[in-house]
C-alpha cells in the first residue's frame, strides 16, 4: 500500500481501518473539521447531506466504507458468507443515497464483485476485510493519478492569462489532489500559469463559494466569487477564454449530467463562442446510459432553497466577489418589447424610431 | 387630484404632503412596515439600500420626494428662486443614488423643468410647491394606467395554462398595480386563466424570491420558485412557454438594461425556442442612448454575495421550490470531454465508443 494520506485529503481510512475520515465540506470555509465514520446510516447520511461530495471523491468514500464495514463484520466474528450477505444490503442501501452521479454506485459494484470473489475462492471474513481495504486504497490512488493526468491534458488547452469560469466544485475537495475541473488551474499554478478565475457561487448549496473560492484562494490562484446568473455578463465582456466544470455522468452519446446551472453555462458559453470543457475520469462514462434523458436527475428539499443552510460567510474571508446589478439583453434576443403604446418588434431601430415619432 | 391610494401601493404621499410613504421593500416578506420619508439624504438612502425599489416605482418616488422637498422650503419661508436652487442640488444628490434605470433621472427631469418654468412664470414658492405635488400625482396616475395597458398588450400573447419564467421582480411592488412584468398574469387572473409561474429567485438579493412570490401568491396566482441556475432545466422540460421581464433602460436599437441575470435568461430562451419578452413603459425608451453598450452598469457591494445580509425566510411561508440538483448538458455544447484517458472530442458517439474499447 504504498499510498501516503495528506492531510488535506478530503476522505482516507483510519490509521486502525475501523473508520473512513471525511473532511467536513458543509462546514467550510469557517470550520475545518473531520467526520470520523464507522457505521452504515452515517455513511449514508454523510452523502445524503453532502458532508461528503462530489462524484469522484463519493466514490473514494463509497470503496472506503465497504472496506470498514467488512472489518467491522469479521472483527465481530462473523462468517464470510454473512458477511458478504451484510455487505449487500449496505451496498444496496448506500447506493440510494444520490442518484445521479455514477461513481458511487462503480465503486460499490467493484468492492462487492470483490467481496463475492473472495467468498467463492474461500477467503476468511478477516482475509476478506482485508482485500476490499487493498481495493479501496487501489481506487483512491487511481483516482490521484487519474486527476493528476486529467489535469494535464486539460492545461494542454488552455493559455497563461486566460479567464477561466467554473460552475460548482470539481477540485481536490471533490476528488484528490489536482481534482477534475479544477485540475488543469491547480497544475498550471504549480508551473507558473496565471489565471483568471471566476466561480459561479452555485445556488442552493454554494459549493462555488464556499469551497472552490477556499481551494483557489489557499493555492494562490486569482479568484473572483460571482452569483450564478453574472456569468453571461462577464462572457460579454470579454473575461471567459473558457469555461471548465467537473461531470457525475457521462452518457454514450457525450450528454453529461453536473450540477444543476451546468446546460445554462454550457448554452451561454455556445452563444459567446467560448469553449466549454467537461472534466472527469474515464469512469465517469455510463455505456449503459445511451443519452442524458436516460440520467435520473436528483430532486431535493425545498427548504435547500427557501431558508439559508448556512449561518456564517458563504465565502472565505478576502474573497474577491464582482457584483453587477444589471446586464443588457441584446436587441436579438428579444421578441417583443411590450409598453403603454403598444407592441414592438424586430427590427426595432425602426419600430421603436416610429413609436416615438408617434408620440402625442 | 383623482388619485385614489390604495394601502398596497408601494409608494404615496402623506396626507399633510409632508413626507412620501414607501413600503420598505427590503423587509419582505416578513414584515410589512412603511416608511415616512422628508428629507433628501432618507430618501438618496431609501433609493440606494433597495427600501424603494423597480424602476417605474423609482420614478413616482422621486416625483413625490421633489413636491415633498419643495413644500418643505415654501414652509419654511423660502423665496421661490432659492426653492429652485435648492431642489436642482437635491435632484442631482438623488439622480445619483442609482445610475441605471432611465425612469429616476426621467421623473427628476421633468419635475425640475416644471419648477423652472413655474419660477420663470413668477410662481410664489408655495404655488409652486402645490404644482410639484400635482405633477407627482399625475405621474403616479399615469403609470397606473400605463401599467394596465402593458397588462393587457401582454396578456394578448399568452395562452390559458401556460408556464411563466420570470426573474426579478417587476410587479406592483415595482410599479403601481399591474406592474409590468407581472401584469399580464395579475390581469390574466383576474380574468380567469391560470398560469404556472416560475421565478428565478434573483441572487443576491432575492427580488425573485422575497418579492414575486409574494405579490403572485396574494394575487393566487400558481407559483414556484427556483435558483436562478435551475432555468434551463426548466425549459429543456417543457415547462416554460414564455419569459416576462420588466425593463430599466431601452436603448434606441432595443437592447436593454434590466436586473443582472436577465441576458442570459434571453439566451436560453433562445436556444429552447421560447419567446423573451420585455414589458416595461414607453417612457423606458432613451433615444439618448444609441446601443446597449451606451448603458452604465451599476456596481454594488461585493458583501451583498459573501454574507446573507437577509436574516429572516428567504420566501414567503408556504411558496413552493423546485429544488432539481443537476442538470443534463447536450453533447453538441461541449468542446471537449477531457479524462484521464486522452481529450475526447465530436462526434461523442465514436470518440466514447472508440475510447472504451481501448479499454486495457
Amino acid at each position: 500500500m504504498g499510498l501516503i494520506y495528506k492531510e488535506t485529503d478530503p476522505v482516507r481510512l483510519s490509521d486502525d481501518g475501523r473508520a473512513v475520515i471525511a473532511l467536513d465540506q458543509t462546514k467550510l470555509p469557517n470550520e475545518i473539521s473531520y467526520l470520523s465514520i464507522s457505521g452504515a446510516q452515517e455513511m449514508y447520511d454523510a452523502i445524503k447531506s453532502l458532508a461528503v461530495r462530489g462524484a469522484p471523491c463519493i466514490g473514494v468514500f463509497a470503496g472506503y466504507s465497504i472496506a470498514v464495514l467488512a472489518k467491522r463484520y469479521a472483527d465481530e466474528g462473523m462468517p464470510a458468507d454473512d458477511v458478504l450477505l451484510r455487505l449487500k444490503e449496505d451496498a444496496s442501501y448506500l447506493d440510494s443515497s444520490r442518484p445521479t452521479a455514477v461513481n458511487l454506485s462503480w465503486a460499490l459494484k467493484r468492492q462487492m464483485s470483490l467481496a463475492e470473489k473472495c467468498c467463492k475462492n474461500g477467503f476468511s471474513a478477516k482475509d476478506m476485510a482485508s482485500s476490499l481495504c487493498e481495493e479501496a486504497v487501489s481506487i483512491h490512488e487511481e483516482d490521484i493519478n487519474m486527476c493528476r493526468k486529467i489535469a494535464e491534458y486539460g492545461l494542454s488547452l488552455l493559455h497563461d492569462g486566460d479567464g477561466i469560469l467554473t460552475h460548482c466544485n470539481a477540485g481536490a475537495l471533490a476528488t484528490s489532489r489536482y481534482g477534475t475541473g479544477l485540475g488543469p488551474l491547480l497544475l498550471g499554478k504549480e508551473k507558473g500559469y496565471e489565471f483568471h478565475v471566476y466561480s459561479d457561487e452555485t445556488r442552493p448549496l454554494l459549493q462555488g463559494a464556499r469551497l472552490t473560492a477556499y481551494e483557489l484562494m489557499r493555492a494562490g490562484v486569482d479568484e473572483t466569487v460571482i452569483c450564478d446568473n453574472m456569468a453571461s455578463l462577464l462572457m460579454k465582456r470579454g473575461k471567459i477564454q473558457a469555461v471548465l466544470v467537473g461531470c457525475d455522468r457521462i452518457a454514450a452519446n457525450g450528454d453529461t449530467a453536473n450540477k444543476i446551472g451546468t446546460s445554462g453555462v454550457a448554452i451561454l458559453a455556445q452563444y459567446y463562442g467560448i469553449p466549454f470543457y467537461v472534466l472527469g475520469p474515464y469512469s465517469t462514462i455510463d455505456m449503459s446510459t445511451p443519452t442524458g434523458d436516460d440520467i435520473r436527475i436528483e430532486e431535493r428539499e425545498p427548504e435547500e432553497i427557501g431558508t439559508m443552510w448556512y449561518e456564517h460567510r458563504m465565502i472565505p474571508e478576502g474573497a474577491k466577489c464582482y457584483n453587477p446589478a444589471f446586464d443588457v439583453t441584446d436587441h436579438s434576443l428579444i421578441a417583443a418589447i411590450i409598453t403603454d403604446r403598444g407592441i414592438l418588434s424586430a427590427p426595432y431601430t425602426e419600430s421603436i424610431a416610429t413609436a416615438v415619432k408617434e408620440k402625442p
